[in-house]
């Protein structure tokens, strides 16, 4: 945050404003300039916010910084940044496709699925292997066995590997054996998560929590970042809202939103957003044409056409065709329809 | 609603169920079937709903409807509706774009802006007269003399026109002077306009309710199909959300969502949905891609380069490159990537 | 909107900032103070607030007004407004109960509830004749014939009476038949119907609109108000959420948001909030603690057990022993207790 | 998930049934009725809950369980939990006061609004030393040190403690320092810190995600439970809301909606859930009256009069004032009063 103070400002007003400041745990650091002293206030600005600074007498302008001063914010870099993961680079103007289904099953299934993922022109599988799951009844996964299955099909057939980490113990085996990891929309504010993952210096895919504010989301990616990890891909992957037509609501003005404030590269996750296999490829195409740098599908081989229609992910045919139009949409999307 | 009945149901538990639904306010109408007795339950289905009927003696299916019957659904009409305003038709496969000012200010003003809107491909000039404002205190727009100008200029430049009518004893006054009637997210829930606007026949563009789940928004469009209208217009304007980095939360997977429900055709508003200027060209784009008949802009002219960053509206020239991008946008979408 | 002026403003500084607010379609009054020159702001403040007009030179605070001056607030008038219904007052320290079925229906049955509703200590007797529903099909009920059993069963009993009013043609008929108008939460931001109450000047329940936030509500009575009638009661009947555990979400904390903005009386309405006649009584019980002037509650006589859980209405039996706890209740909530 | 089958179902119709749940990973328990087979589906309900399964030939009734099965519902356990915490009963009929800073600062200021919250009549004392903040620059508490400070204070008052883990590398130094832990909002779906916690066996305070449905916050109290941790005590603290008059909305009809549901203890926290202490009294009182088990406040010594009313944390004497307020108010909810 930042105070401008009236040139003429009282000592008494002055110190009135410093201990309402340091009281709140805030520390200020002084900048003289022509239209009075800049005052750069950090620490604790939850509480500080709270404070109607500008009702002081002798303040002049508050303007709040939300991060503006942070690693992730344009004002710290304008170019934008690019993440390799693999062979592949995330951000900077191409549109990266990654496929696969939402949990790891079996190799034999996970490598069909794979060569198809593959053969659709997508350059990373994803695959859970840790899953957190509503219910702690459900299938939570296969854990360490998931992630080896993971690496063996990935260096099979090329394609560089995703998947989620919930829990900092489990962290070095991920790292060991996957390409980049992904903090799941639970676990954006798990703090000590995303410092271990800082720490790591490793690429990861860091969802938007359900309820998380854009500056909630840039601010947990600051955790990572401030921890010297400059890897971070940030991946919207729908909202809590009030309709069930579709499992959340995509808020795809995320992506001008986070293009404005920060050079971390976005994807979009249609498949969780929507709940629903037929939504999937025009929130893809959507995605694609509002200037997104990618966007992670679920994909897999279901031979029941029961199923398949109760689905979110897409049948390896309709992945295929859907990474076509994706090409097609990215050739005319082109340097001036860029976001 | 629907009911299938178990063949075997016995006279009491048959009663017990009628009570129930007679109780509730609605009616029976029966049809045989192979699996036994189907019931469509006709009424007050919103009370019927709370009553957990599946768990009657008897009851062997329960299948909520939601306006299956209704005039609005694919189950009435497969094919798609195509609404003619003016010498544009909104559906069926084409992309409509409408500009203008958010109100109507003064006559050269209007002119001005409509030139440029019609230079830049659009086809319908918007313009507000009656304007829902959330303070009384706010201007309120020039009323029938704004109506007056708007048909002035529409014919002029030679643009069909539509504005935005909140009182039914304005209807009269709307249909005379314009080739579409707007229907605002403040009134989606106002039954006694819909039902005028339904009896007049008159093209209308029905915005989304800033709360109406899409049920809410398709039994709004039933109250005018009902009266004999089937020229309706969907139009997605962004839901209350909860991120203050946009006004409202743009849901664009409205579109499927209303596609796979509906055969009325469905338009976005980037403007209303997100308040800021340099975020409409690449919600606009996603528009597009993902399927919607068109887009409805705000633009105007204004010179005071200081203000221009804090609005919604477009300035004229992005608004051309904007309908470009849309064009070419719309070559590639093609059939296959029609949603 | 306020603007303080730094003293020394420059004519140029001046000059650029009148520009901006004109601009905006803004007016400006002027008034000279010991800190500078006092701008007050009118006219399209909703435009104006996206205009960052703190960062102007020479403009030394911004006090958003959010209808500071306007009738309704703290700072028009301290004293809480009490608005007289029939032989009840609404507002200023007692609590009112008002019940009634959703419908009217017939008039035996509402004669049979509003004996039991008068027998249990409420004073109003609520009613809907004219009923906006989410599906054309469903039942709207009986209109003016509604209103003419209302004013019946009324006067027999002793009660004063409440209906929805959704059109502003039918408002004469309600006047003349009802002793205060409702207006529901669909219709919360129809301004033409809020003008056309206002300038009737009889007693009205506005119920908060299904996602207006505290301020769009406060400047939905503004409407009333400045059409000079005083008599505008507030109503809070649950939001949109995004937990289907109840139809709504209670906002309890808009009793002390209301409290510390207006001196409005506020009810809170627990049936149509939480949609489920267990909720209601915890739910009434908590309005009063909190410091509600009273609560709308639904209540009908349904002889069938089968149905009677599955719906938001509380049985006689029930109402009777919830009125009992809150007359307690009120007892005890006292004058320090007052929010 | 509960399936009825017709006792007619074809052993055709029963293989394509049978196929379509395991083919979603989930298992099947076969129990004979009377009105035919019962077949309870454990497993991967989440993605069976999108397959259609009523529309399967030979199923007559679907009954989705949600939990019903499960360890925290009223089905598995009818009797209220009570959980000990110290001296402390939580659950069962009283009302328990938890009180105390945000943040533990330093030990002295610790100790003094101790002092006030034993006087004041409360029996918890809660105080962050691991604090998860939305910047990773804010002050993030004093770690051990600060469990420290709450071990010796709570000792030297009387008061038991709880206090925020939020790592699982933590638990093993909260559990030695503090009588109850704390798992705040922003880990609620941190399953790998519920497991933990639920093996350790101690108390714990398990706040309701910003996001989360009561069905979720039930299933992630089901993670502890299920490890053998009874202790569970739900407290709601607001969810995201639309509206910024409060920081968050209080979701008060959690309290009958888990009455309903589960047996466990539910508190309700006002100080995070409205974000300003002149709100929390009337929320206090109003969870009191809807029968909630107790209320956590924050509460603080500052001296600062500027300060105060920008914040969240009571006074000692306006915490001293609600405490009298509360145990009157707990007289008269009485048996009968009870949600």
């Amino acid at each position: 945050m930042l105070l401008l103070l009236d040139k003429n400002i009282t000592s008494d007003h002055r110190r009135t404003l410093d201990e309402a400041i340091h009281g709140a745990g805030c520390t200020i650091t002084e900048t003289p300039t022509r239209q009075g002293l800049l005052l750069l206030i950090d620490g604790d600005l939850d509480h500080l916010r709270q404070v109607p600074l500008k009702i002081f007498d002798g303040v002049t302008k508050v303007v709040p910084l939300s991060g503006a001063y942070s690693l992730g914010s344009l004002e710290h870099q304008a170019e934008p940044t690019v993440v390799k993961v693999g062979d592949t680079h995330i951000g900077g103007g191409g549109f990266v496709v990654i496929g696969g289904p939402c949990a790891v099953e079996d190799e034999s299934t996970l490598r069909e699925i794979a060569i198809q993922v593959k053969t659709s022109g997508a350059t990373i599988l994803r695959g859970g292997a840790y899953k957190p799951r509503t219910s702690p009844y459900s299938f939570r996964g296969l854990g360490l066995d998931g992630l080896l299955m993971l690496r063996d099909i990935g260096q099979e057939t090329g394609l560089a590997t995703v998947s989620e980490v919930c829990d900092p113990r489990h962290i070095e085996a991920c790292i060991s054996n996957l390409d980049m990891l992904q903090v799941g929309t639970r676990n954006m504010s798990n703090f000590d998560l995303l410092i271990e993952i800082g720490k790591s210096g490793h690429p990861v895919l860091l969802k938007r929590g359900r309820s998380a504010t854009i500056n909630d989301w840039l601010n947990a990616a600051e955790y990572i970042l401030a921890q010297g990890n400059p890897n971070v891909v940030l991946c919207e992957r729908g909202v809590r809202g009030f309709d069930t037509a579709t499992r959340n609501t995509l808020d795809l003005a995320a992506i001008p939103a986070v293009r404005e404030r920060s050079h971390l590269p976005i994807l979009i996750d249609p498949s969780h957003a929507t709940g629903k296999a037929s939504y999937v490829p025009p929130m893809a195409k959507a995605a694609c044409a509002a200037g997104a740098d990618g966007v992670i599908i679920e994909v897999h081989c279901n031979p029941q056409a029961a199923l398949s229609d109760a689905e979110q992910a897409l049948e390896p045919s309709d992945f295929r065709d859907l990474c076509e139009d994706l090409r097609l949409l990215e050739t005319v999307r082109g340097s001036r329809t860029q976001s």
